[in-house]
This record gives structure tokens, C-alpha cells and sequence, in this order.
């Protein structure tokens, strides 16, 4: 394992440190995924803390890990750490082949000041991260405004091509309050973004991997997972890692495809229903269908509908028997369909 | 262990089925921990699946588990299952001590629909639950109608005295959207109430405990994971129980005095700097000592404040060194002063 | 789920437990696996401690639950609690259907002198347990003529067909000493036989699962993990049970064939090598191969057919590449062969 | 984190690398524990897939981390390998202080050809390591003289000096048979020193973490546990580290003190009754007290003798109640005694 360290502004003193892996050889594949920390510290710092015991996670786990040292303190006015961000991020894209990286599994993580970062960078970057983890990050004013007035509020910028984001918290926390992983849910929940969250009952703020010898004050006994857990989460969004390469992921970065440009069966019964006149006649077989439940249920249409909404149109289809080639030749022509958002 | 049937409501066929393990004897306690378990099925039903299965996950935990099989289909309409609710609980109440029960540590879990009747009783029910565990609970309008129209939302109802909550959800769950969870998580925040809250990446709605047998679609790996998180977090909340009995509790069911009849030292500084002129006073050496950090370490005095602001006047007096008998009197001192909330 | 008390020996006042939970209807599947807890108690008596809390951690996994309080005290005497174990099993077996249970599936757990009780069960039964988990067995000499002289010493009569064993002990047992485990271990090992072991370094005697409200002393953080590791390794042998029934197992009850009737290429390479001059000649194939290997690699023959002698006949067939249809064809062959075991 | 290259042995191309954490500063201890990585690879090679990977886990846990490339191939000949790891160790003790190491805390884990060369380590080195992990190791002769004829059996050199060991290994390893695992711990048992076993059914040899990205063959899914439990086992044996230092250890080295150059009350009963008449007089005490436990419950004095002979007399003496002062003056005198040893 290799330690780089690569100034990525030298007037900021903002600063990357590369542990590279090796790949090929004994190991048997030629990319690993990987990891871009970014510790926290309130803009006045960036926490040691939060830097190489959260890097030593993802070695662990066959990561390239990088932390970035990004602008803080007299350095911190805004977008200088976003801009740090970018330059870091197309940094490692530019050595990915050199450093056995797959460029499109590259994730973040943040925690705090590093964490409203790390969801700026999931919104509003160039360079967005394939994945971001936010450990108890600032994302609402209140806690914005202490760091630096003027700094964007993530939530705010969560779009549909927001990086699926996994959220850590604990409800305790005196200095970040548990609204701005609850607000930030929300933002995901209304864009169609795939999530994950943890809120914890007690852990306060600043608790890291929570292991014992980072952790200052009372956690609870299931903080620790996160770590092992975003682990498990990166694994389904991004395939496992074997001697053969990477896996097929098992869960996407949206929920469906309701804010996708053009229109296909992975959309919501819900969102298709609110298309043209022609898009509703193409579904007729999967009205059909439903028709057909609700008589022989006893539902009525509209309670049905209602109740299975959220479901796509690839889904109903085929719980209402709907032929493969049939929905396949559906979904060919949704595909030439602009997709109307409201 | 004792399998026992009780009709709650003969005319309605609500029934309470009982599995009551031994105490005393080679078990050298006498009271154990309880758990009522809530199944869902949209009201129309109460499902098996969520039923035997919860209840043998809290029994292997050590406790004793009840499985209400409350008003359905014709006879669901509203309050009715809430009426049942209470009346299994009284019932539970009522035998405490022959079947070796700690009346404080009785816990409820539910499920879908039986996750809504789960958060009315921890909201507005007469026998609240000690701690209410919520499985991808309907909460708002859309779903609940769906059931039936004038249920209540339960996160409206979110009070300070609001029973502490476990929350467990799918991000993809197409029938109880994800934003129910969240939205309940947001209420039980703005009040003050203790909860924890896991949110999976998917797993769709309706797995139970998530084991093999259960599951009738794709699930996250994390996701048979709730069940051991919702026991260690009864743990930490009812204390653990040895043989001995029980331990102390861990964490508490609200993160703050701010919302308790009368003030306190558990109070956020936040909350207390908006009561009388004649409390400010009171805290004078608390004052004091925050000027003096904020002087040592060239911060604002109002900034430090609003970054300091959720901790409790406790915790901020220890951390300036309020001595302990000052801190004790002042403490008995707002006792007697009245709270004001807005 | 039911509770069912039968009445096995009125005399010797055997009883066996039952806990059935339903298959079929919502649950799709029509068959569980199922289990059989023996206590322990020195022969003297059948511990709670050992019973209810164990039967509920396999229930939680799906599991039909039985507890057999076999013949102890005045009635112990040898061979009085094994046939009051294959009375239970018969009963078991002829009620299979009713109470939705896969006859090949049946596990035996025991403690301590239900240990074993299991580990005679597991060995010398007619009845054998199609897995046998045996938590800080009594195996030796030592500690079975403490209970009573004259009974069997499980270890002394493994053989080829012994159940598959899972073995749980604490390295600071002060009553049933470590080396029982190990000595277990080693005759398993000695027979084929496939088993797995974890030895935690303190725990002491009577441990059962391992929870805070059972343990009267101090426990390894590990100790708890045996349980849900034995629902694993039962799944691996088992196959997992899903909603369309069980999956293909992943471990077989045998690491080899090298003791079954005939010969195959499941026979260890060190095995076949002792057979007659016909076998070796029909293997032609696999050790041209073996001689290619060790050319290339300047290995000398001998010396490579000794590091990799434990490999079965398939396993080194398919590594120097021989066709499938070979293997196929020669396999074939040597089941015609009688297996000469010296 | 640094990493930093030694060469130990030029000629032989042995070298150490180390990976050093900070401490102090925000990281409020100044010592951490330590491991030295001893890979596999039949004394032919280091693997690396034994060596990164499994510092990583290390690190993660807060150790700094060292690996050894010992003697190999045409430097392999025995006590080659043990010199290196005897250099290796004192060159990490004699930069204790600069590596923020605490001397009393560094351990070793080894896997095959280098489980074989921690074995030694563990049994005949100058500098043992204060804990030693076992991963699938080379033990018995069969292996050992694949490897090289002539190298010592650890097993026959196991002695009450032997550091604690952990030992990890698949029950179908086809290289490295499990008795290799099994008679590592009969030789342990039998010496009265701790330890903590694993073995899986499946997962056969060279699975090192057993994460995905490192397994070549089919391995039980609890095979990756054995890194967390290892860490667990040395949180126990080191005490936890905190930020303020290191906690109590709560296992010890030995099993009681029946191996130790003078008596104690921490031998066991069954030892002390085979010392001078001169010590059984000066425990009347208990022996009264045993006489008296036997008389209540109907016990033959020498049957409950056997049955708790492996009890500690402290244990024992605290069980019937001799009195604290009596028991501590008993220590004393006992402390003068040579402890005869058979």
C-alpha cells in the first residue's frame, strides 16, 4: 500500500493524501473502487479524527481511500472547498488507470462541516461522486451560517441527477441538529433519489467510525455499524468486488424513472397517468389489467389505483400477466416520448 | 412457555394471544420486559406474517409477547382499533404480575397498517406504550385514506409526551411511501421526543423481520437487521435485563427538558435564554463562563451561543466549570420557576 | 404458533415440548426444518435455562421447536435418556406432515449432559439427528462417570456415518474441562465428517444462549454469537428456506467420499492412490497431469502429490484441465469399485 | 498515517513495513497496540494477498501495523525465518516510544507457512508476541516437511510460557489439514494457556479476510467474522483502547496458576490436592466448607471433588463463603510455597 501525498493548491495548503492498494498479480482484478474522505472541523479545521481511521474502513474493504485537506480557516470562503473538491476529484479520475481505480466507482464521504461538502458535491458538482455517505452533516442555515453565511444549503440543490446519498446521524446532537439529516431525506424523497439513513438515539456529535478510541463522549452500541453498513450499501450500488471484477449492482441511484428525459415502464403508474391522452392508450393492456383485479377483488378502479401508484408500469404489468414481448414493445415506445415533470 | 388465547371484543373477533415465559426459579429475576405486537394488512386484515414471527424475535430477546388481532374489515372503522388497542393493553396491565411483567417496560410494535395503529397509541392513546417500534408505518393522508378517510395522521399528534420511537422503513416501498417515515421522524423532532430511525435502501414494503422464509421480494442485506436494532435499543431505553433484574437506562425518552411543566438544568440553552429576565440572572455564571471561552478562543459571544445552543445548561455548566453544588442549586432553583413555551 | 405437551414415558416422566408454527397460506412454503433441544443438568435434572430460551432463538429462524426433558435422577440410568431421545425422534417423524415438518430436516442442540446426550445421538443412534449442535459437551471419561459409570464415550464411537456436528465450548469451562470439545473435534475429523467448532476464550459452563438475563458469569462479547452462527451453518447444510421452499445445501455431511461403500472421484487423492493397481491405471488422465504440473513448475512429483493429496480426485481432475466427459467416464468406472477403507 | 520500509535482513531480502497512526494531538492517548502481519506462502514466497489486506483490518481497529517478508525460497532454511521475526520485534520495540507503540501489546498473526512461523514465535521465541492469531497454520510434521524437513512442531513446544493464541481454520482445507488446527489446541489445553478457536465448515485454505475481492474458492459466510472476533479476542486480552489510555484486561494469559513457580488460590482445586499434606491443612477451610455443600445436598465428598476439581480455590473458597481476610491470608501463605508441577 503506497502514501502519496499530492498538494492540490498550495496557497490554500489544501492538500491530498492517496493509500493505494495494489490490483493485478495475486489479485486477480485489474480496478478496485474508491473513496474520497472529507474530515470535518466547522470550516476552521479539517479533524484528524475524522481522516485515517475512516480511511483504514474502506482498505479494509479493498478501497482506494483519499483523504482531501480542503480550504478552511482564513482559506474557507465559499466555493474554495467545492472548487478543492473538483480539482481532488479530477485529480484521481486523471490517475485512475495508474492507480487501478474504476472511474465510475468513485464515492465520498463527509462528516459535519466535511459532510455539507460532500452534499454539495452530490448536488452541485461537476465531478459528482458516484455515492456520497454524510455523517451528521451541516445542511440546514441555522448551522450553515455559523461556519459562513452564504454557503448554499444542500437540500436546496437535490435534483434528479443527485448521487444516491447514505445519511448517518444521531438524534442527540447538540451542535448539528437531526432536522438537517431529516431535511436532507426529505430532498431525496421528493427527487427520486435512492437513500439510506441511520439516526441513532444517542451518539451526540463528532463520534467518526465510533470506534473507542475516537469516540469522546456516550454512544449508542449500534453506532459503529455505519461504517461496516455504508460498506454493505456501496456493495449493492456498486456490484461486489471479485478475483473477476465487479458484480451487477442490485439497486439503482433513482427509484424510477419519473424524472428521466424520455418516458419508459420504469415509470410510476402515478407519473404515466399524468401524460398525454396517447401515452394512456399505448397502456392499455396494463389498464386492462387492473380493471380486472379490482372487478375480481371487489376494489373499486380509482381505490386501486391509488393504492399501487407508486408502483412502475414494468411491475404492474407483470403482476397483471402482461406479455414480455408486449411490454417490451411498450417500453420501446415510451422511450420516443419526451417525459413531462410537473 | 405458555401460549394463552383472550377474546378482547367476542362481536368484533378481536383477539389477544399471549406466549408467557417463566420468571423466578432458575431465572432469578421476576419481572421481565413486554412487547405487543401489532400486525398489518391495510385494515382488512391482520397478517401472519407479521405476527408469530415478530413475536418469536422479543421472546428469544427474553420477553414476554402479545399479538393483538384487532378490528378489521367490516368492524375497522375508526376508533375501533384503537379501542382494541387499549383494551389489550389494559388486560396486559391488569395481569402484570402473574405473568411476571414490568408494567413500565411494555413495548409495541406494528406493522403497515398495524405501524399506524402503532403510532396513534404512542401519540394519543390512554395506555401510551413504553416505547413504540414503527415498521414501514402509514402516517399520512394518502396512504391512511387509502385504508379508510378520517383515520388520524399521527405525526399531527406528535406531543411532548409522545411515546420514544424506532423507525424502520424501505426507501423503495411503492405502497406506504418512504416519506411516512420521514415525516414522522421530522414531527418527533420538533418536539423533543427520543427515536431512532433506520431508513434501507430497498426491501420493498411488507418483510416482516426480513428472514428468507419471509420475504417475498428483493431486499437489502441490511434489512433483518431492524429486528436486532429495535432490541438493543429497548435495551438501552428499559435498561438490560440480568438476573438481577434490570439495569439503568442509557438514553431517555425526550433529548431535553424543554417541553417539561417547569424549567430546569436539562434545559437547552436555546430554549432557556428565551424564558424571564430573572432566569437569565439565575444563570449568571453560566454566562459568564461562555464569555469566557468565547474570549479565550477570539469567537463572538452570539456566535459561540447559537453554535453551543441545543446543549442543556448542564452539560454547558460542566463544560465551563460551574461547580457542582452551584450547579445543584441553580438546578433547584428553576424547578420552581413555571415554562414558558411557545 | 401452538404449544403441544406430550406425554413420552409417564413413568420416567419424559415429556416433549412442542412449538409448531403454521406453513401454508401466507407463508407459501409447506415444509420447516425443526429442532430438538435436549438440556442439560448433569443428568440430574432438565434445565429451564437450557429449554424455553433456546427453543425460542430457532423459532425466531423458522424452526418447529421441540424440548425433550428425557429421563434424569432416579430414572437416568443408561441407556434410559438415548431411548427416550429415538422415542421422541419417531414421534417427531410420524408427526411430520401434520405439524409441516421436512423429515431430512431435524437438528438435535444439547447442553452440557444433553450434550451429551446429542453427541450418543449424533453417533450411535438409530434415529441419527440430521444435525447435531453440542454446547459444552460432556464427552470424556472424566466428567460422563461424574454424572454415571458405564456410559458411552461419544468421541469412541464416531464414524463415517455420524451426523454432522456444530461444537460450542469456553476455553475456561471449569466443569466440563475444553479438551471434551477438542477430543470431539479430532475423532470427527479423523472420520470425515463435517463439522465446525468455536472455542471462546471465557464463558465458563452453562452459559445456554449466551443472553445478559440468562449468564450468571462473566461471558466473552463472542459467547452470544453461537446461536445465530448455528442457524447459519444449518442453513448452509439444510439448504435456506425461502417462500418456494428450501434451496441446495452448500456443505455436504462428508468432506469426502473416501468412506463410503464405493469409489468416486469425491475420493481424496491420497485415498485412491491406496487402492489397487486397476484404480490407479483408470486415473491415468489425473496423474499425467500431475506430472505436467510439476514440470513446469520443476516440483518434484512426489513432493506435489503429498501438498495436495487431501484434494479430492474432481477438484484435481478439473485444476490440470481433464475434459468433463473424462471425469464423467472414469467416475462412472469407479463406482463400480468396492471401497477398500484400511 | 505513514509507511515507512525497513530492510531487516538485505542479504536476504527481508523486509518491515510499517504503517504508524498518529497519536496525542486530537487523538487524546499516546500508546496504541500493535501487530506484525506474518503472510503466507509455503516458505516459498509472502503472499500478498496476506499481507495489505490484512494490516488494513488492523489499522482499521487503531493498531500500527507491520509486515514481514521473512526468509523465503533459497533463505528459507530454518531458524532463518525465526531470526527475522526475532529481528523484526526488537526493531518495533526499540522505536517503541517513536511509534507511539506500548511494548506490552504488540501481537502477531501469522497465516499458513506464516501461522507456522507464529507458532514458533508464540512457543520458542525471545520475543513472544503478547497475543498470537492462527490462521489456517502448518502445525503438524505431514505439512511441515512439504515445507521444508527439519522445522520444529509448535504444538510439542507449546509450554505455560506460550503466548495466548487464536487459531482460525476451515474444516474441508485441503493444503493445511484441520487436525493441524486441532492439535494446536489439545497442546494449549493442555498447558494451561488461553485461547480462543474457530473453525468453519467450509471456506478451505488461503481465504486470508475473506472479503470477497480476496476469495478464490467457496467459503462459509461467517469465514469473515474471524477478523472482527480476533480483534474483539485482543480488545479482551489488551483492555480497550480509550482516549484516555487502555481499560483493565478481562482474560488473562493463563488459565489459572497451576503452571506458576509458587502456589496461589488461583490453582485449581485439582492441582493443590496433589501438593505436600502441609497445604491441604492450610486449606481446611474449604474443605469444610466442600464437606458441608456435600452433607446438604446429598453429594459423596469425593464425587463433588471431580465434579468441581477444575475450579479455582478462590473461586471455590468464595462459592462456601470463607471469609475475604481468610482467603487473602491463605493467598499469602500459599505464595511462599514451590509449586510442585507433575
Amino acid at each position: 500500500m503506497r502514501n502519496i501525498e499530492i498538494k492540490i493548491n498550495e496557497e490554500r495548503n489544501v492538500r491530498l493524501t492517496a493509500y493505494i492498494q495494489e490490483a493485478n498479480g495475486e489479485f486477480l482484478f485489474s480496478k478496485r473502487p474508491a473513496i474520497l474522505v472529507l474530515p470535518g472541523g466547522g470550516y476552521a479545521m479539517c479533524s484528524d479524527r475524522e481522516a485515517d481511521p475512516v480511511a483504514a474502513a474502506y482498505l479494509k474493504a479493498g478501497y482506494q481511500a483519499f483523504i482531501l485537506r480542503y480550504s478552511t480557516g482564513e482559506h474557507k470562503k465559499w466555493p474554495n472547498p467545492l472548487e478543492d473538491y473538483e480539482a481532488a476529484m479530477e485529480y484521481i479520475k486523471s490517475h485512475a488507470d495508474e492507480w487501478f481505480i474504476d472511474r465510475e466507482k468513485i464515492a465520498a464521504v463527509g462528516f459535519s462541516a466535511g459532510g455539507h461538502l460532500c452534499a454539495t458535491a452530490a448536488t452541485m458538482a461537476k465531478n459528482k461522486p458516484a455515492a456520497a455517505i454524510l455523517v451528521y452533516p451541516a445542511i440546514l442555515k441555522d448551522i450553515c451560517d455559523v461556519c459562513q453565511p452564504g454557503m448554499p444549503q444542500p437540500n436546496e440543490h437535490v435534483s434528479t441527477s443527485t448521487s444516491p446519498c447514505f445519511i448517518v446521524a444521531a438524534r442527540d446532537d447538540r451542535t448539528v441538529d437531526v432536522k438537517n439529516a431529516i431535511m436532507m431525506q426529505l430532498a431525496l424523497a421528493e427527487k427520486g433519489v435512492s437513500f439510506e439513513s441511520h439516526i441513532y438515539s444517542f451518539g451526540g456529535h463528532g463520534f467518526s467510525t465510533g470506534e473507542d478510541w475516537i469516540i469522546t463522549n456516550s454512544v449508542s452500541e449500534r453506532v459503529p455499524n455505519w461504517v461496516g453498513d455504508s460498506i454493505g450499501w456501496l456493495r449493492e450500488l456498486f456490484g461486489k468486488l471479485t478475483t473477476s471484477g465487479f458484480t451487477a449492482p442490485t439497486v439503482m441511484p433513482s427509484v424510477n424513472a419519473d424524472f428521466a428525459p424520455v418516458l419508459s415502464v420504469e415509470c410510476s403508474l402515478n407519473h404515466i397517468r399524468k401524460q398525454s391522452d396517447e401515452v394512456i392508450e399505448l397502456l392499455a393492456p396494463l389498464f386492462e389489467g387492473i380493471k380486472m383485479v379490482a372487478a375480481a377483488r371487489r376494489y373499486s378502479v380509482e381505490g386501486l389505483m391509488a393504492a399501487i401508484g407508486n408502483n412502475t408500469v414494468r411491475e404492474l404489468m407483470e403482476m397483471v400477466r402482461v406479455p414480455a414481448d408486449v411490454i417490451k414493445s411498450i417500453d420501446s415506445t415510451l422511450h420516443s416520448i419526451i417525459n413531462k415533470i410537473d
